[in-house]
């Protein structure tokens, strides 16, 4: 039906659009105290503020670039904020320092692991590896403040990544000179993927097996001057390449190395630990390295860096979704935002629960990890047996859901990007749309610090044998509680009448179902180990029951996000005032993403019958309902999450809205007009003006009638022996050459 | 312990790994004749190998060095490549091209793209749309051989993409000089993503709005002139520029279009359908345009092409798995093989298992579309009732599922890339490895051509009304049928004592959970419709299900997989020599793949009660102990695939398993070497030899003393009034400014 184009509605800008959602969600809760909320606290939020706004105003943290640069242009730009950032280290406290990292991981993530391989994994190594005379030669020499030395830290090779013991270099005890001879000694043990070898390290620190008198003690570390740190030129031995193109994070100069009998002072391998002395004695520590305490820090860092780059992306998505309209739906007369398709809300608003459970996670778990520090300080001689072992306890327990932590939050963060990018559509396979480069560059978080799959196993291990602990009654900590109630626990059920949708319930439900998860693991595992039951000792059986320890940390991991959550809501529920909808607020948030993790774990809740098949109705239905109710306050949500325009860095997720008109402005700005394309006289022009190079004159060879005449002549009989005289000719001379090649050498 | 270096056993090289996969394998089957079967027939597998010899012989298809190649350069190859493609265009039949293309999809599917813009979506435009005068027209002006023109398809524009009714574009005609004025009123109606703008096409296929006295008849198509097909310079009204960076495919030059006034001929509108006549009387077609068999094409060839490009991940990544060695377990002196971890298992072989599905699937969806087509033509005048409807009914059923198909398969295909990609560990994050490419290449594929969510509500619309015909009696064809046996399918259960793992009992349960999840979208739509539902009207019921409507399409799909699977298996098993391992090989995989795919929907099977909690954990087992038997053959299985080295285009998936010396040398030739970063000067100097720009010289400013006297100074009285009369001069000049300004205007 053609209808007048006078009667035609103009729909509101953009802008007006977000307008009204903000004015839509007014009175919902206090912005700026769920902002605190969300963001650990009043003072954290303020720093981070003061950090993002230097960060906007330093020219060299340009950001909205970087989708056209080219890949030497990126390596050159990134480290030219070392400068920048160096003045801080040098200037700020660790703990602020660590602060003004998160927020540059958020905003640049080649630059934060960049700098990060000197600061944190250089650095790092000589802390937990070198003597304090060790420690201030290299001081002296500037490994604080990068005046005079830039470090690596080489530890993977080609064919060696997860499996440091099995590295293939080596570094060999002269007696003669006092020094060591290191040595890559086929391709597969060159160095690989050694962010900082490529461009800008000095030093590196090298793992490499020790080997003295013939035997190997295995892999140790040690500190080896790669250039010159006057020129730059390669030092004798030393072969370096780079690794060139990644999928994202193209900042960092990973480069190979290989090291072709290169010799240092023995005083270069660091020596808190072994010690290799000038008569080649080596002397083992008297214990094994308590290196838990650096895990847990690293894997906090990851789990709030995941919380926030997850809360980046759904920012986009959400403000997107706000002013984006697609169809016209019953009788409005303007097509509908996308926010308002329940099955829109349904693809963000539970991310947005999962990210909000991740973020108060991370604050927990550092919480967590300061407190242990702490109790393992003040463990000493005069600690009883019980003290000691309660401490040992919990720090088993965090080191075994910080690795799961570590997997599903980073692969959480993955996805959600995955989906925003997914849920913008076309525009979300734009560059200047953000969320491309976002899962390249965070893709590889799932795999370096401890492959996600290997820790997720190594947490399912841990689960297994707290299990088999529980069952002798020992009393277990913390996230593990549940299994302190076995075998009730195990067999507990929501009751029919019961408020199914309780955070007491959902945590029942949980305490539930992961018991009986890692129970199914543990029985798995010993059933294994029986006699017949296909493992010949305890690690056969682990691969053995490893589909079941990967469910096992899956599943304990998501109910320990849900009660990570919840604890943190009771808390603030103590201090926040009831009437600002802070509490409010988050108790919906905490509710969904209970209820829709529980919806994604669906079976296990059936499988070991906490739900009915009714009561997994409700939970649908009430994920359904939340998400339609915080559909009306998402856009404020995303304001909650406190994320500068610059550091959002896409047109589609700003603030204010105005998403064509800065779109348009971006691709236009990123790419010059050309009035005809480069190529046009190389490559367009020959195709449309090409003439066909047909084969029709070769109807002019009339071969056929020649064909036919020549088969006449030949058939015609023999008038003269001219040819066969010619054919005698032709079979002497066969003949003569073969006689030739058939002669015998002489 | 350390150990004595002599004895330590070296690992055999990948290549000889790798040949002892493949010894290991012998014996399983017949590879010629699986590979036969895998690839829909003998003739089909010798015209791609043919495919694949000439594209590895062509210069312009050099593909080894893609990933180091800038936006342009890429851009430039691509194009290179038109004549390569238009010589074979112009000399094999249609269906010969087609499959040539597929081949090519898999291995550049940009050149893909941006020649299917022109060959697919524009010349498609054209025969669709166009009279049989239009058509000779364009043909004369060389649209076939690209000798005078390309085109491209200007349908999506920046606010409006799935949405084509949407579109803001204007086409007014102008009676008096019998022209179209095509105009682009804002910002948001710039055409935008499209395909060969930026530098390729000379015309395009414009959606824009048919105006005629005021009356607006919704959008046509429009041939519009985009510029000088001599000069490339653009037409007078004409603004294009380059979209830029995007996630993938950046060979393909997308472009944004504006148009101001243009003005083309009335005989440039495409009528073959609605019709403007010389005095602007708009002639609407009588029947609605029947474009199901288009879209049926388009989306089967989608589903071959996530078929290929999931068996070329995991071509890489089960190669890759088979000689890559990573920790010793046991007293293995070996490091174990990846692909000999059952979680490696578990996490590849699945997905080999689905891909399969879904390659038997696209075979039979060719067929079925084929047939269709032939039935759709013999349809006449003298067809009865029955015949007609029965047709219909067909069509109707193919093209839902083939949306559903299109989206999961796609969505597959990315999530099977993905996992690959994550199963090389870090390796997996270089280019080199080919995988990162292939996400970013993919990705697009689950948003063209019909957005995947929406396809896929699409597709559970269509089954909740198939259920409401299944209720009134209606008797469903095909991948419905199981709908026929409504009440009894919806409360079957696989019994106690049933052989739980035979493909039968896989169908029975497939059959009673498809029909139960579609059952819950229709109820839980009507229930939306009662009085007090929630919904005002059909539309609105949709909205309120589409979690619902969603489920039901992602079950039925599933479940759809493994019926063409099966049946495949079946009709294969007729023609196949049982004693050459072919039908067992492929029963273990259909078996795997619909226990698998089980599993994954494995909440539904219980709450439907089709399973008991014990019978899912006979499945879980099945799934484990089929992954560990595929692994003996899962190389060979790749060798199946067909794919060359060429097309795989990855030192990490080569055939010979030669892995780290290719890569090694790839990554080399890729990245020459250079002495010192070519940044050293500008940027790395600064930094470590830069010196502290400290303040400690100020205190040479001695200031406190220095303000202590200045203050004694001030205490100490008013000897002079000097300072007071400079007071008052200063305020009497502030009065006198104040005063100047106070003034009244004059």
């Amino acid at each position: 039906m053609p209808t007048p184009i006078d009667a035609q509605v103009r729909p509101p800008s953009p802008r007006e659009t977000m307008q009204k959602e903000r004015e839509r969600a007014q009175g919902t809760f206090d912005l700026e105290r769920l902002t605190y909320a969300m963001g650990g606290g009043e003072a954290d939020v303020k720093l981070r503020r003061k950090h993002m706004f230097e960060l906007e105003r330093d020219p060299l943290f340009k950001l909205n670039d970087i989708h056209d640069l080219t890949k030497a242009e990126i390596r050159e730009r990134t480290m030219a904020k070392f400068v920048s950032m160096a003045h801080y280290l040098q200037s700020e406290s660790i703990p602020q320092f660590q602060q003004r990292m998160n927020v540059v991981s958020v905003a640049d993530p080649a630059f934060w692991t960049r700098f990060g391989v000197h600061f944190g994994l250089f650095l790092g190594a000589l802390r937990s590896g070198a003597t304090a005379n060790q420690m201030s030669y290299w001081m002296s020499r500037g490994v604080i403040t990068l005046q005079g030395m830039v470090g690596c830290f080489a530890m993977t090779e080609l064919a060696h990544g997860s499996n440091v013991a099995g590295l293939e270099t080596t570094a060999t005890f002269d007696e003669r000179s006092d020094e060591f001879v290191i040595h890559t000694p086929s391709v597969s043990a060159t160095k690989w993927w050694i962010g900082g070898a490529a461009h800008s390290a000095t030093h590196s620190a090298v793992f490499a097996r020790l080997i003295v008198k013939g035997m190997d003690y295995g892999t140790k570390t040690f500190v080896v001057p790669l250039r010159n740190p006057k020129t730059y030129q390669l030092l004798p031995g030393i072969a370096i390449g780079d690794i060139g193109k990644k999928m994202g994070r193209d900042g960092i100069d990973n480069g190979w190395i290989q090291f072709t009998n290169v010799r240092i002072p023995r005083a270069y391998m660091l020596m808190k630990h072994t010690q290799v002395t000038r008569e080649g004695e080596v002397r083992e520590p008297p214990l094994a390295q308590l290196t838990y305490g650096a895990l847990l820090q690293g894997r906090t860092a990851m789990v709030a860096d995941a919380a926030v780059t997850a809360k980046k992306a759904l920012t986009i998505a959400l403000r997107y979704a706000a002013v984006r309209r697609q169809f016209k739906t019953g009788d409005n007369p303007l097509e509908t935002q996308l926010l308002d398709y329940p099955i829109h809300q349904r693809r963000l608003l539970p991310l947005l629960a999962q990210a909000v459970a991740m973020g108060f996670t991370s604050f927990r778990m550092t919480a967590l990890f300061e407190e242990m520090s702490e109790e393992l300080e003040a463990l000493g001689t005069d600690s009883d047996a019980e003290e000691t072992k309660s401490v040992l306890e919990k720090l088993k327990e965090t080191h075994a859901t910080s690795a799961g932590l570590k997997a599903f939050c980073t692969w959480n963060a993955l996805e959600t990007i995955e989906k925003c990018r997914a849920s913008l559509g076309g525009h979300g396979y734009s560059a200047y749309s953000g969320l491309p480069s976002m899962y390249n560059d965070q893709a590889v978080q799932c795999t370096w610090e401890g492959d996600n799959t290997i820790l997720t196993l190594q947490s399912g291990r841990s689960l297994v044998s707290s299990y088999t602990d529980a069952v002798k009654g020992a009393t277990l900590p913390g996230g593990l509680s549940y299994l302190n109630s076995l075998p009730e626990v195990l067999t507990t059920a929501c009751p029919s009448d019961a408020a199914t949708l309780e955070l007491d319930t959902l945590q029942a439900g949980w305490d539930c179902v992961s018991a009986n998860v890692v129970k199914q693991a543990h029985d798995k595992f010993e059933e294994a180990l029986k006699s017949g039951g296909g493992a010949k000792n305890r690690e056969e059986a682990l691969e053995l029951c490893s589909q079941e320890r990967f469910v096992a940390a899956k599943v304990h991991t998501a109910g320990y996000l849900f009660r990570m959550f919840r604890e943190a809501l009771i808390e603030l529920a103590q201090n926040e005032p009831a009437d600002n909808g802070v509490v409010a607020t988050l108790e919906k948030i905490c509710t969904l993403y209970g209820c829709w993790a529980i919806e994604e774990n669906a079976q296990h809740f059936l499988k070991y019958r906490f739900f009915a098949p009714a009561q997994m109705d409700a939970i649908t239905a009430e994920v359904t309902r939340l998400c339609a109710e915080l559909r009306n306050c998402a856009v404020l949500l995303t304001d909650s999450f406190d994320l500068s325009d610059h550091i959002i860095n896409s047109p589609l997720g700003r603030h204010d809205g105005d998403i064509y008109n800065h779109y348009f402005a971006h691709v236009k700005a990123a790419n010059p007009h050309e009035p005809v394309a480069p190529y046009f006289e190389r490559v367009i022009k020959p195709l449309i003006e090409r003439e066909d190079v047909g084969f029709d004159d070769a109807d002019e060879i009339d071969l056929d009638e020649e064909l036919k005449e020549i088969q006449e002549e030949r058939e015609g009989g023999d008038e003269d022996d001219a040819g066969d005289d010619d054919k005698e000719d032709e079979a002497d001379k066969t003949r003569k050459v073969k006689e030739t090649l058939d002669e015998p050498p002489k």
